[in-house]
Formats: structure tokens, C-alpha cells, sequence
């Protein structure tokens, strides 16, 4: 396996792991319903941004984007999302695309990553994320409504460097 | 003083209070160099969100912006934006504006209201929040680049109804 940027060819192998993950409602605050063009908006990112894909021969596994979290005076603190094929899970690709971004981010100089809405029965996102350096700051109650757990929690999460 | 939904005239006098905020970069995570059209669509929200004005016969003395916080499986958390023009501050304008989102967002059925970066020197919109019911979830540090005061830290703040 190996990381590299997204190219504009390789949309159609991005495209349905988004739309699973998205579809499913269980990991992201995203629209379940969401149109592909919507989801193209969402995860290709232009510069200062950037979207990688994680691919073994032609078959994509993941994909990640990163950026800044906010405009102006909160471009110094990135964030990241990433999104694993269903049948790639549980072979390292989501800790491969985070150690991806996390190196992008420290070599672009920013202060840290934060991760702004962490779904907290996410269970292997916030252990992945907290082997990688991320302490979760606070919680907001019931903020997310799970497909079958009903309202749980999201975390901020933050990386400084 | 009474607030009242934005209409389109309002816009020649919302914008310029809109510029002074962001070009003083001392208490919102936006671009201090944002076009009038950009601010035009942060702004000025689309159902199911609403902008509104404060007013007094002519003047605009403020506006507020509320909606969902995230799409989705997010939605049924609101979140909401205020600006006051800077002579019309110290009169009541802000906390008027926040009890209006306030009442917006329960008569909405909203399960709580999200701030997602509250500037920690922004002293008098912290303490205006906590008179209303919000408290500080969590505080990413040194996440806001503030002019004068250097790097300080931005609340995550939360009012569940």
C-alpha cells in the first residue's frame, strides 16, 4: 500500500467509499443522502488543502483530505478526515493515512490538528486517534444521532505539536 | 430595539458591521481580508437557518445568523452568530440577539445550541454566553491567532435545552 495524492482519475474508486461510509451514518456528520457532486465538493480539497488516496496496485483502500480548520486567524491548526474501504478496514490503512497527514501538517508548519466532530462509538477512530497522539478536549452530549445507538456524543480532539 | 428577520435591503448596512468585526480579527475565526460576497454567503443563511436584524427605526445595530451546527446526523444541534456594531455596543444589543437564537432553536426543536469558537479574550461574549446557559466543553489552546494578545485559545461552548 501506498499514499499519494489524489487525481482527478481516481474519483470513481473514491466516490463509493464515501457514499458507504456516508450512507451507513454511523462515523460522519455528513448528509446520508449526499449527492456525489456534494461529496466531491466536501473531500477534494484545493490548495492550501490536499486529498490523498491510499492504493494498493489499482485498487484505492482509503482516502484522506487535510487543510486548515479555519479561515484567517485559525488557518495555523489543521484537520484531517479520513474514509477506509469497508473490506480494508482492520489492516492499518486509517493509521497509515493519519500518520500521513499528521507528518503534512507538521511540514507545513502548522500548530496542530484538531478533529472537530469525533463520533464517540467510533471505538477504533478514537483509539487510532489517541495512539497517535490526540487527547479528546471535550464532548458534546447526544450531539450525534447513531442509526441504531441513538444520540451519542462527538469529541474535539487535538493534536499540538 | 427589536430584531426582525434580514431582508435583502438590509444588506448596505449588515456588511459593513460584518467588515469592521472581521477586519479587527480579534473575534472570529474568518478571513479579516473576506470579500463582500463571501461574507454575503456565510451570512445570510438559507432555510432551515435564518439571519436576522436588530434594529431601531433605520439603523441596523446588529445581526444574528442561526441553523443546524452539521448536516445530517448532526442537524438537531443548532448553532448561531452574532455581530454588533461597534458604536451600538455595551447596550444590550448582543444578549437580545442571543436569547432570540435561543428561542429560534427551542421553538425549532433543537436539543441544545453549539458555539464551535468562542475566542477565550472575547471576555464580554464568554460571560454573555454563561449568563445564558452555555458552558465551556472544552478549549483548544493557542488555536486563534489574535493581533495584539498572540495565540490564545478558542471555547468549544454548549447549551443543551
Amino acid at each position: 500500500m501506498r499514499i499519494r495524492e489524489f487525481d482527478e482519475a481516481d474519483w470513481p474508486r473514491v466516490w463509493p467509499i464515501i457514499r458507504e461510509v456516508v450512507r451507513a451514518g454511523e462515523t460522519f456528520p455528513y448528509d446520508p443522502e449526499m449527492s456525489e457532486e456534494t461529496g466531491r465538493q466536501i473531500w477534494v480539497e484545493r490548495p492550501p488543502g490536499s486529498t490523498v488516496v491510499a492504493v494498493e496496485g489499482h485498487r484505492v483502500l482509503g482516502s484522506a483530505k487535510m487543510g486548515p480548520n479555519r479561515p484567517g486567524p485559525g488557518s495555523h491548526v489543521a484537520t484531517a478526515s479520513f474514509m477506509v474501504a469497508a473490506d480494508a478496514r482492520g489492516r492499518g490503512v486509517g493509521t497509515a493515512l493519519c500518520e500521513f497527514a499528521l507528518r503534512w501538517a507538521r511540514s507545513g508548519g502548522y500548530a496542530g490538528m484538531q478533529f472537530n466532530a469525533v463520533v464517540e462509538t467510533n471505538r477504533s477512530a478514537v483509539e487510532l486517534y489517541g495512539r497517535q497522539g490526540f487527547a479528546i478536549l471535550g464532548t458534546v452530549p447526544r450531539a450525534f444521532a447513531h442509526p441504531t445507538l441513538g444520540r451519542v456524543g462527538l469529541h474535539l480532539m487535538y493534536c499540538e505539536f
